[in-house]
């Protein structure tokens, strides 16, 4: 029996790869979708490549809430609450990518976000999602607060030496750069593209609102608070993220140690591949996959490590986990639909 | 029971899309896979996206024959023949994608590639494989001459106007650009980072050695020979083709009557998109799918069509319509292997 | 003495090269610019570029008229007439950058603008600023009709060959190419990164404003009416257009004789490359300079001339030929800040 | 009286964009150009922008030396050494582009570049030649050793923070991302466009031969050793570098504090621009121009400063710098030559 699921907010960019990857589901059907400004046109008319591969039609919110099992939440902040409410009131299973239900704390929520959680109770029955690492979790959730594309590396970017301790990370820098489906469907000066193409510089310098996101999970997997330094940057390319990680060992350690400490975590992780010493992550392998590419450089003049950690911002860093937590809700296969290699070029 | 399937000439682009492709076909399993220069390499260290997915060693020419029950030969022009020989004389089936089995007259051949057919038994054995022009011969096929970009992209987008005689094609002037991966996968000065990107120029003017084969399909359709003006011109993108195509009509034809015409012949075709009247193919909307996007365009002023036709150049222009013809071949789903759909951004 | 020059309309992409362009003239001195949107605002704050570089504030029209001895307008189409009769009130010299007063023929304006010039004797004064063909009108001149990019690029291209009267031009078809720029500095769905980004399609095909201009010139040239298929297309770079033209030679002719005819025509035209033969105009090589590359090749099978014509189109297909006219008109040396080279990469 | 310039290794990127610098520069003049593999060939066969305007033929090294009194050096390292002591022997100024002649410490270019200094007289007579803060050295300099991209970028975004002893910089993390171009003209597996093209990471992790030079001149300006960690990236555009510098600080600071810092410092220099706090340095802004624009971040939370410093590779980082440094030698303008603006687009 195919779960059905339904997509809310699905004219945005991660709302198209949700349909996108989701008509390949083999275990999967889905049944419905909404985009609010939008109702009652055809997902091709936005997105030209659908036609005569995808013919839906976006509906009202509440007739994709009605017709699904799993409901896809894919809005700006501040909106999903009271759609998550009605969800879970029908007893339906939520997935939301938007930030509202990714921060436990709600001071962390205020001040970075500049709003309030209203309904305390829903946000306590969230589970953020990071698949590998909260796998058990999530097979329990009903709601998931689905990581953002950047805590999304640099929390698999830094787990296993976190939590193995080999840090004090009292002060780790995140240099990561991101392509430009980040910034999301919308044109601006800012996407404009002779403003964009050739060039780059960062943005939101440590002002990211994904910074207490990567605290918290840092500071989880540590067992003590975590500071970070993060600098987000824009690439003059359309997907995938690179998170260049530094971070202070608190010992003398080889860098074939870190990477069998690496190994031990992740060896049986389909979906991170930890890549053999001497090779660099590049976003060219892994973009259009699940994949979260990591390669691990030891500056021995600094006993400092570097972690480079690379996913394609709108899979592994959006849709793609959606639906592999989806997955590991449902009991099945977990990389059903995610079986794409990144293509050679 | 499974196809099995070998690529003699693996490791350049169109032969990783076939291996990448391949990997996810449901009815076929890729067995072999050779590359001359790098016998006893494993894939991955040419191609990393494929770590961890595709753990596959170029062998030797003659074991993936041995291995294989249809295969898959991308070699440069000149390199086929004694391959297919040996193939047909196992009674294997062949899918040539280089140039060597495609035109039908040896003096074209002769011609435009400076080489001449050894044994031409073996060429009069070959089916040229546009698959939706020449689906039944494929059926009965051993081996087929795949097509190459250019000409799939051109002949799908004339077939139904001289099909029907609306033009006398006396002199069809054909504009297209193809995206780098076009030039394979051997860097040179003219593919060099800094000397492509942020350039556009035409190149081969009216002498690229796709000519023949384009005007060979063009005059078995129209029934008489047909000549052409062709000037490719190279794209600062990675994959896509766009040919812009000038025919006189030799009518008085509106531009919906046109569109009927076209209907008619691609209504059941899966990999033919019509687009509807006033929307314009672009390579962005078949990038990673194995369609083929056609726009039609009356210059009222001139009488004169203007038709856009756009292919992913390594997918229905190389390795998709090749697995497209195997499917044929074998009489299973057509799209098996295809349902890709080309991603938004 | 300088001459005291003023731009209407600076803030577009046209304006800020004719800043950027103007600051560095030996000759000419801009004194003030004008942006209706932005009165107050200093130009570093649009373009951050200028920065201690151009500290120049944008003032009221009026203002700009008053200081300046020859004013520069660079406005969409339909705004220019009452600042034209303006300035020519107060006896300053204009050339106007956007389209109004580039047609001859008002009923063009109508058909294509689908709006009515409303003061003829102003028109009438116009000259069509084609620098290399017009430059003993624009001596004279004192309202200049600044051509259209890719018109200009068009022109050049095919001057010589039919002044000569070596085609009929009974139909040239004309495939050209433009960068982004084209489209000018506001975003749009269109323009937005991730979808222009690794895409290209034509638009406004066979439908474009710039087919009269084109006619127009081509028609004056030949001494009749001449027609064109004109079919634009937007590459994904910054800068330059490539024009690729297609046109039936009325006698048989060696490609050595039509580039002689053709340097006969330009080896004493700076701006004018044309190539050695065997070589292609790419917009690389033209790009951030004032020149137009043409190169010609034969198509003998067909009996067919393909001009391939290159230009910077935010240069010489505007902002460099506007100030190529001011010193036309000044008697001043013609390259006077247009003697950049483009940079090689 | 101009100054007589000549260049050997012309023919790569950092050459060629000498040339066309030089080719405008009103006080001196190109004389000869050098390029081993190309003796006898004219500049514009390999850089066809240049066609009709230099029209200049590839000489021996020593007529390059015998015509000039300034002679530029831009060959891979070691290779400059004999040249130079040619040169300094008849008298002639040189200045080094190469690497050879940026290391104090010999130790330091056997370490990084596994080479020796064979004649230790020609390099005691060295300076290095950061135009900025060593404008008085070079003054009497006959030798310079023009610094690399990377840490003119570096140094000078870091110069107040050091000079001032506002950091112990006991572990500076710089994060540096730059142009292809920065990889130089030879076409390679890295630098095909479909490998470049839409991808992105970082390389030399830690180990890039610029980190001697970066410490070497960090710890001149604090005036004790400073140690940092190193990872340039490699992005796909054409020019510019930015370097994203975190800086622990030694004392609490407000950002304004620390802008007017660097304003004291940097209020009279042409080419570095001190950005009002709250933009952000980007590549776009700089390229095709000699500045560097420095913006200033202060993270509070941490006591961090990120400093974000942007240059053109080949202009501020390597030919722009190059002709700074000689009009310094002669006591012309420090900016002829130099003072184009960064094109809008």
């Amino acid at each position: 029996m195919q779960i059905k699921c339904g997509i809310i907010g699905a004219s945005g960019y991660a709302g198209s790869e949700l349909v996108r990857l989701l008509h390949a589901h083999p275990e999967a059907t889905l049944v419905a979708i909404n985009a609010r400004s939008s109702i009652g046109k055809s997902i091709h008319e936005l997105y030209p490549g659908f036609n005569e591969c995808v013919n839906m039609v976006f509906e009202k919110e509440d007739q994709v809430i009605d017709k699904s099992d799993c409901i896809f939440i894919s809005l700006p902040h501040g909106f999903s609450e009271p759609i998550v409410a009605k969800c879970l009131a029908k007893n339906k299973k939520v997935i939301d990518l938007g930030a509202d239900f990714r921060l436990v704390d709600s001071q962390d929520y205020e001040d970075w976000y500049h709003m309030t959680y209203k309904d305390m109770t829903l946000h306590q029955q969230s589970v953020y999602g990071l698949s590998e690492i909260h796998r058990e979790q999530i097979k329990e959730a009903h709601l998931i607060g689905n990581p953002g594309c950047y805590p999304t590396s640099i929390a698999l970017g830094l787990y296993p030496l976190l939590k193995a301790q080999f840090s004090d990370a009292k002060h780790i820098i995140i240099d990561a750069k991101s392509g430009t489906t980040g910034a999301g469907k919308e044109s601006s000066e800012s996407s404009h593209f002779p403003r964009r193409n050739e060039a780059f510089a960062p943005y939101k310098i440590a002002k990211h609102r994904h910074t207490p996101e990567i605290e918290q999970m840092l500071s989880e997997t540590l067992g003590k608070k975590c500071k970070i330094t993060f600098v987000p940057h824009l690439l003059p390319i359309n997907r995938g993220i690179i998170s260049t990680i530094y971070v202070d060992l608190n010992k003398s350690i080889t860098e074939e140690a870190l990477y069998e400490l690496y190994h031990s975590y992740y060896k049986d992780e389909k979906f991170v591949r930890l890549l053999p010493l001497g090779n660099v992550a590049d976003v060219k392998f892994v973009q259009y996959s699940n994949y979260c590419d990591i390669s691990l450089h030891l500056d021995e003049r600094n006993n400092t490590l570097i972690i480079v950690s690379a996913i394609d911002n709108m899979i592994k860093g959006a849709a793609g986990q959606a639906i592999q937590n989806m997955n590991i809700m449902y009991k099945i296969n977990e990389d059903s639909a995610l079986t794409m290699i990144a293509p050679s070029f």
